[in-house]
């Protein structure tokens, strides 16, 4: 665990160092760069801060805290971008982070898991409950694109009421979901954790960045202090992430839909990777595939309709109009995952598959033309 | 039970109703609205007369009955809209009914259960056959439009002879499903049945409208009479449903895509709804998904056939050219009643979660603009 | 077994019979025919000396010489038809491979072993892990095609770079597949063959041709001989099918997508027919489903790709980008495929299911307006 912590407090440094590099005019790769390593332990000591604060708000309100905040970087990131009228850079990241979560970090957990465990085995109930919710969260974030698909096109203003409506479905669907979870079956949830020995509960606790707090009493307004300095600086890094982004990309001849998809989500999503390999390598598959599902599920059901409806009121054209090889990745990663995790098992090969294919998308979206501007 | 009975009854005023309607001209609105309600007691009593006479002509030839006339309203509706040429309408209806009784009917019957039982359970066995058979048939029926949507369009005589041709084979796997089911491999759906006390399959039987003839023996020339008069009245209001259809539906600001997959199955269908949403609440959920996904089943492989092979004699131009979006809408369909279903449990958030999925569609069939003329 | 050593043996007289076709001018149509049945009992013979061989190399280099040599037929076949610039017919080969070992092979296993014995049972683990390598493998290699599909259209050089980055992925991940199945997971695979007694470990490797040799020791030099011979008489057979294939199939009236899809794989996957159909008619549906999803397995990691980098070395424009529809039928069979194998057991209405599913895309391809040139 040292190692990612220290690793962590190391990265702190890009901090003023982004900040330099603006200021000082050092180019747009260097801030883009300096930004995107800065955001990295920013994003974990939030995670942190909102799991400290949770226990002492009790499961029901530290729950939606949790729900709320989990995905915070991203949101963050997406709320940035679309205020600077990004569009295109948005909706690629909201893709891009539920083929990232279900691929990368599910693949990588499973292969450094399994290269320690011959056979790791999770949970296929809670897989299964997530599995449904993922596919529905999945096709209903995409259905706009398959009507402007499948129709001679519709027009800008029916999208856009179009996605507000499914947004809005979404987010109750998620209400739903906690409501499932947290209060009528807590019980699914919770085999897995009853299982845990002690000792198995306290890792858990530490691979969250926890140190010397999680064995007595929580700081409750040292925590609170730390995880609004943190949200504050991560805007404030994601401003210069996003603005840098267009000239740096461009300049490294990578396009809009790929950074989108590959780079901003890599980004994002770097605490849960930690964690979701860190728990994976002490056997603890089913916190690791939670975090990846869960992850992804909080995209599609939360993320990805409050930025429709951040977009509304900040009068950007922000709809659920995707690329259609987005869908077409997204279903591929939703497909695969299902098949690879509905067994409640895992080995190397399982993990190098979800990667393997992951390597794929990856190629397929450096290689793909995009059409439309960047904006 | 008594409350669906009442209501069924009452909604008989409806048949006068809409017929007065027409003859004294109350406007199209009012006797599309009087005859979708006429026909609904008229459906359930068609169920009720197939099972009573089924149960006296014995498992095989009773269950061949139940086979052909499960479906007849759909069936009814669809040839008079074919003969009146609303052949878009007739197709939409047949993706309609599908999606409907995977979505609407099972998500209603599992959030039903699912508020009063925290868990309820049903055979995976044959939810497994089913799934495998609905696969093969929604693929089947949905083929012809990609052998269009993926070339550069082939003609109206070839989609037609391609649809017959699938329409042949279709029918031959649902003579084959019958014998399966009905004569080599009943054991695997009797399980469910032999579990059950004499109390329950009571229950089972006054579901379907039985009253004072399930205790003591059927009364067939009656159950006949009743099952003639009610296929008659069908038609009758049938007539009346389509006529009024285009115009009623146009000034509600309906498109002919969104009627014939909404509106059009919900009428067709209600009878299968409300038996089984009833006997969900019963915590009976193998009755309740084996009437959705077999009535599901029955329109691929049975329905659909027929009404192609039905407007080839007509000479009305039927085939399987779908909507693309039909298409993408019957996908989504299985898939999650698929993802759901396939282990044997349910809880009130799958219910809830099929049910967002079809007002999702729903959403998406209001805003898609069809290019298409109604007809 | 008598019955199919003997078609086999006689089959071999259709050799010098082509050749005289060929040389004396019997007309296109004729040495199509003649040569494809010529092929047969070549690839039968490839197969026996190929598994004779691996059991003197032992498990690592014998699974290895099975796993290179095991689709060596279509190999060469394909290597012929290439060099002979007939791409969409090598690439219509390809898929018409998986979807014939899936549904063709497979179905006729499950419906002729299932009319014997009411209910077959195979190991789902090894059913599921090949699925989730399966769903990989056919979607990488579909993705290029994807790529064209939804974008305005790609460069062909652009195609061809994206083409063998994603085949090198694929051998890349066919490499780790031996490594686990053949090192690191053996036990997995072995399971089923340790439960065999010894008599059915003798009908297995009766049911590969093997006669009098299986006894006794194997004669190295005679097996090796027979596979070199072999070898280069399907290649000789492959010159006069690929040779009289475009005039032979026009004049029958048939497109090439149709021939590539449905004619050619039947005769390169025969040997594998023959294999899966007579174990599964004597209950050993594990083997029987290891073969056939085996092979589709083979072409999608390893002679697709070999065949796209062949294609390179070649001077011929083989890429990944197939006919649309192809990728739906691909797409289809997989998914009928794993719904039916996933949960470890058969009947003959299943084997009917993925029957009916190839009957009705062989119909769809048959009509299937190709617009491409043949080459």
């Amino acid at each position: 665990m040292l190692s990612k912590d220290k690793i962590f407090l190391a990265l702190l440094i890009f901090i003023p160092i982004s900040i330099a590099a603006r200021f000082l005019h050092w180019g747009e790769i260097v801030i883009f760069i300096t930004s995107a390593l800065a955001i990295l332990p920013l994003a974990a000591w939030m995670g942190t801060a909102t799991e400290e604060i949770a226990v002492v708000l009790g499961p029901s309100l530290g729950g939606l805290l949790n729900a709320t905040f989990g995905n915070a970087t991203e949101l963050i990131i997406g709320l940035v971008a679309l205020n600077a009228g990004l569009i295109n850079v948005v909706k690629a990241s909201l893709t891009g982070s539920i083929i990232g979560n279900l691929l990368l970090v599910m693949g990588l957990s499973m292969l450094l898991g399994g290269l320690r465990y011959k056979e790791q085995e999770f949970q296929p109930i809670v897989a299964r409950v997530n599995a449904s919710s993922m596919n529905l969260a999945v096709i209903a974030m995409l259905l706009p694109t398959m009507v402007n698909y499948t129709s001679q096109g519709i027009s800008e203003s029916t999208m856009q009421t179009l996605s507000s409506a499914v947004a809005i479905v979404l987010i109750i669907v998620y209400g739903l979901t906690l409501l499932f979870s947290m209060r009528t079956h807590t019980y699914l949830y919770d085999a897995g954790v009853a299982d845990m020995e002690p000792e198995e509960l306290e890792t858990l606790a530490d691979s969250n960045l926890a140190d010397e707090e999680s064995g007595g009493k929580v700081n409750l307004p040292l925590w609170i202090g730390i995880l609004l300095a943190c949200t504050l600086m991560v805007a404030v890094e994601s401003e210069l992430l996003v603005d840098s982004l267009e000239v740096a990309t461009e300049s490294l001849g990578l396009t809009a839909l790929f950074t989108g998809v590959i780079i901003v989500p890599i980004v994002g999503n770097a605490a849960e990777h930690a964690t979701a390999v860190t728990v994976a390598m002490k056997n603890k598959m089913d916190l690791s595939v939670s975090v990846a599902v869960g992850s992804s599920l909080q995209i599609a059901l939360f993320v990805a309709p409050v930025l429709v409806l951040a977009g509304f009121i900040l009068g950007q054209p922000m709809d659920l109009d995707f690329n259609p090889f987005e869908l077409v990745a997204v279903a591929v990663a939703v497909l695969i995952a299902n098949s690879i995790s509905s067994d409640g098992r895992s080995n190397w090969l399982e993990g190098t598959l979800l990667l393997a294919a992951y390597i794929v998308l990856g190629i397929a979206f450096y290689f793909h033309p995009v059409i439309e501007g960047i904006g």
